[in-house]
């Protein structure tokens, strides 16, 4: 039973409540720290798991703000974002969109992927990013001012987009950009060590396989091997598998369909692990 | 508590209480003021975040007219700018869009980035934009007779239009037109150090290195920086950080995701501020 | 208080009270006098901005009959001029269409540009333009047979249509025609100078400017200047506006986003307004 | 008021109660009810206006068959043809589409444009077409067996089909075919005659220009004139307009917008009609 | 009025009750009875109108097994296989699809034209074809076990899919499949003769006709006259009609468009028919 | 009745609760076994028919994990996949989708063709596949955790993907890959053998058909003969048919509709069969 005078925080799911895991590579906490200041929208550029998702978390949780997520799709819609009706016994009921509770509980809204939605869908973030910070809800007639602490966040991959699929200038142009990377060998390697329990020379011969794997990007691999699936290698070789078992199963087989470029990366394992 | 004989006023959201800054750079204020008179409908061209949203609120300011604002996106029906029906308690009810409040309230109805909406949407417009000045809302069975208060801008970014996206002659020739540039150098440092509180020099400097950028517009940028982004470069730098990392993260990470263009805008930077 | 005894005129909406400014400009009005005899369906054509919708009102005002006009789109649904059900409190209730309504009441249905419409969606019209003037309402089961005083017009612009949205045939057949095109100089400037209250040795220098933008047509200009855009650029004039200030702002900024077809058409201003 | 002894006839809205007037041009009137005699479905081939509408008109009156009219279009459905769920006071009510309709009346049931139909929802009407004589209502959990008076008819133009628009082999090959075509000189002045009032010789001219136009079919014209079009250029005579200017409206402005096959369509008018 | 003791049966209007007449052609049905023992997925693969349908309406009788047939189309969801919630008194209600209805009740279903289906909503016969036998509703949570009796027939026709429309490798591979032709002359002749009461050398005449026209196939024709059309042939002649006039009207001017091809049909006709 | 006391599982429809026949091929078991140990999102890749889905039924139920399968299709959205809400009689409740179902209960979800979905559809698996677990359902404004046992699986066939339907790197490195082909010829007629019925030395000549359909697979075959399709052949011949007809139906007719393809494959046959 709820009594009045213990008011719920509405804000609670979206908090982050145990501090996550980030192991800094640069200065980007202070970056980002300074334009939280500032309520300066911000974009993260960077390759697939390389860490940015993470690093979200640990700023939120740094700054004491909630986090909402939004894992941005082509079929997303701005009603999916801000809002819609719902059907109700008394007739139309509003419910808010994740951007729109974003914006009333001051929180960090993160849309993760941002340029998979449709472009022009994106523009409905515009008038959040500049002097209005304001959402129009079109459909509900209201012109919500988003709270004091409320702050935009996007990220972007520009490895692999199409040419059909980029960020407009008219949208690049509302925000401060961070770029991220694959982390330093050192700092890699201590990563996948304290995240999978494996030993600390496995992690650094897992590290210089990847970093051969990602001298091959764009010929004839999209993206190189992530410091995720190297973590992946890493749990199953602290489950008692074969290392070289391991690594095709999370370096190589995920990687590619093509039966020279397998060889290749088979062979880059084959120099750090011996055949089982 | 709202007694019966306090009306509230509908148009009360959309007034503009606080006067904008907004810093004029040339004979646009005398232009449109003369057009409003005839409520004439008026198009602003020009780049991205060189003041055309501001200006249009310092006009409604001025004017002393609502203003209503719709972000244009190519999912924009007809029905997101005149309205629909919404299911309630007694069966259907209606709801105007924003056009249609616009329309009734007698507003500036602003809206911006009109070419992204679909070209054949934006045909709902005409009736409103002639001699008639009408909404026809067919659905509902309702020809609207704009309010003598009503006036229609749209803005427009010529600059980065594919040919599949452009006004229709039939649209373009029911709009008189001013076309906005950035300020001249004097005027936009003016406005960046006001703004963000750094020191008038560095304003200076900023400026220099966006003069430099907006040139490689068409060789390589699709648009220059923008009066928008240096002033995110002033906010960091007033927040304490190093001016050539603040100048990195809001002029050149937003901008370009090539590295030949990333290391001809970063050498832009290092001419005027030294590296950290 | 309505009185029983006082039943309201379904058509009174759509109803021209007052008779518009038409200045004609050929033998067209006896023309569509002749063919609205017979209630033969009417095709207008010609350029953006020459008076069709306008002469649909003196038309419509001439006969005495009411006049629905419907902007057409290509979004536009067979349902959005037939009708549709609506949910209501006991269930779905028909609403009409504007097409309907029209066949219901007797007016004048005026499909403005029809070509934007789906030509497909087009073929609603056909059993209405034919021995038969029905209009099945298949989605009703009613097959409504149109009032004797209903007639059918459309306009068409086929200057920039482009090869995919063209008139078929089978619609075509069902038409006659009336070519419009813009007045003739004296005609034309008579229109601005009673329309704008600018004096007429002005309208006729406008309508000289238009003269050689009209030249252009085809050769960088997709349209020349409408007799809209001359009335704008008059009435900016009576507010006191220098006339080559106001000249760019209606007629050559309005027009193209092409930096040599602006200085082409400014060029052209200059010849009769001196500088500001 | 209705009493219970006097059942309505569900048909009477389709029953063609006035006979039509339909001049034979062949053996069609034997040929189509040969196969009416053994319900075969039946397809009508031929040009835009030659008729192919008040036969099935005609013939539905002779064989004293309801007829039930489709114009169908790109956005038809196959719901629109077989009915769909409707909302009412208690849920939904089920509302039978024209063609289930016309199988429960045993009706004629006329596809006008069929190919404009997307191809595959043409696909609901082959169990019809078939021994089986069925139509499965699937949303409604019911397959419906046509009344024994039911007969499928089809038109086709195959003049100015795209590639794209064709009927599918296994939707030909159930169709028996009747070919139109514009009827003789001698039958075509009569019917003009007959149908607008105009002199017999006008007439005679009035075919005498179709014929030319006819020969131009496919040198720059998608089709000829029609004989509905003759018909409004004799009603416009009729009416008292100039010859040369009837023409102008009816038979040559709807027909092209192309200067050159404009002038040339003239200058068929002027040999038969001397200018005004 | 229904009692309680005499339950009906759900399957009843499914059931094959009238033997159909099919006349073998080989060993098609030995094949499908043994495949139907094992409950074996089939495919059946031919040209239009040579007896597919019917030939599984004939297995569905001798087997007593209840049929559902789907004519499929491109428009088809998976939810018109499967099922979708209806609105009702109480809110929604489930209603079950024909795929489901044939899997709870044991029935054959024959998806005819499965090619016209989106290749992808093809994908929800799946768990129905393997050792699963299984249709998950995930709309409804429900996972169904198909009765023991059912059975998937798909029909195909190879002859003019383009390459954007086949079935692809992991749908075909859940079949087997039996490939069907027109039937050798003296069996088509029979056929003939039965079905519409014609003279069996007429019947020997018609189908010596259609032999030359399935040369053709390919060279101009995409398929060749289908036994179905010959059936119309020999209809229209029991009816008293001219044979060459009822060939022309159901063997030549329902196949092409082409005049050339349409005048070598007749010279076909001429050769067995003399001109009326 | 349903006591209080015995509360219901709400897993267990989807538990497997009789042990599914699978023959191992390597250490596909182990690896697996290892993966779901970490709850590592594995993707399994291979062709058609080579028991792939037997293969998550075998190991769901070694590891006592409720199965839950999504046959994937490009209709699919988002919201089949995390649910929906439904009108009730109270207004909408919340449906759950298969993929929060099996978030919420625990159990191992097979995504089956996962290429088939819209990429960005697939998107929505994401939070659920890195350190957070969690599925954000935005409509319901809930973020769910997933259940400790839950675990995510895909299956994937590279051998006839378009270049327009690829998994997008930020997809595949979120997957741990096994690799499947068909089972090495002894193991592979050992299946057929068991599964059908059919004599030992039977399933050997299968087996060596498909080996040599296999060869041609890129060469006029898509995809070679699957174990599933030698499992058809071996039933047929087991129901007493002769063994070259059940091969040609089982496997030649249902895998070409190229007539050289068709003798190349039935020579095959011939080889090891004798006709009939």
């Amino acid at each position: 039973m709820t009594t009045p005078d213990t008011p719920t925080d509405p804000a609670a799911p979206y908090r982050i409540t145990r501090e996550p895991y980030y192991r800094p590579v640069g200065n980007e906490v202070e970056l980002f720290t300074a334009a939280h200041a500032r309520r300066m929208p911000v974009m993260l550029k960077g390759p697939t798991g390389c860490g940015k998702t993470r690093f979200v978390e640990a700023m939120a949780h740094k700054l004491g703000r909630p986090l909402i997520t939004v894992a941005c799709n082509e079929d997303m819609t701005a009603s999916d974002l801000v809002g819609r009706f719902l059907l109700d016994r008394d007739g139309t009921r509003w419910q808010d969109g994740p951007l729109t509770t974003a914006a009333r509980l001051g929180a960090i809204c993160y849309l993760d992927e941002v340029v998979e939605a449709r472009q022009d869908t994106v523009v409905v973030i515009h008038p959040l990013t500049d002097h209005r910070r304001v959402l129009p809800l079109d459909k509900k007639g209201e012109l919500l001012h988003a709270d004091p602490g409320f702050q935009l966040v996007i990220s972007y991959n520009p490895g692999y987009q199409s040419l059909m699929k980029d960020l407009k200038p008219s949208t690049r142009q509302r925000f401060a950009a961070l770029a991220f990377d694959y982390p330093e060998a050192e700092v890699e390697a201590e990563i996948i060590a304290r995240e999978t329990g494996c030993p600390r020379d496995t992690a650094d011969k897992l590290v210089q396989i990847a970093h051969r794997a990602r001298n091959l990007r764009g010929h004839g691999l999209d993206e190189g091997i992530s410091t995720r699936l190297l973590v992946y290698a890493g749990q199953m070789i602290a489950e008692g598998v074969n290392p070289t078992l391991a690594c095709t199963m999370t370096l190589v087989t995920p990687l590619t369909d093509d039966p020279d470029m397998h060889e290749t990366l088979t062979s880059a394992v084959s120099t750090f692990f011996t055949d089982p």
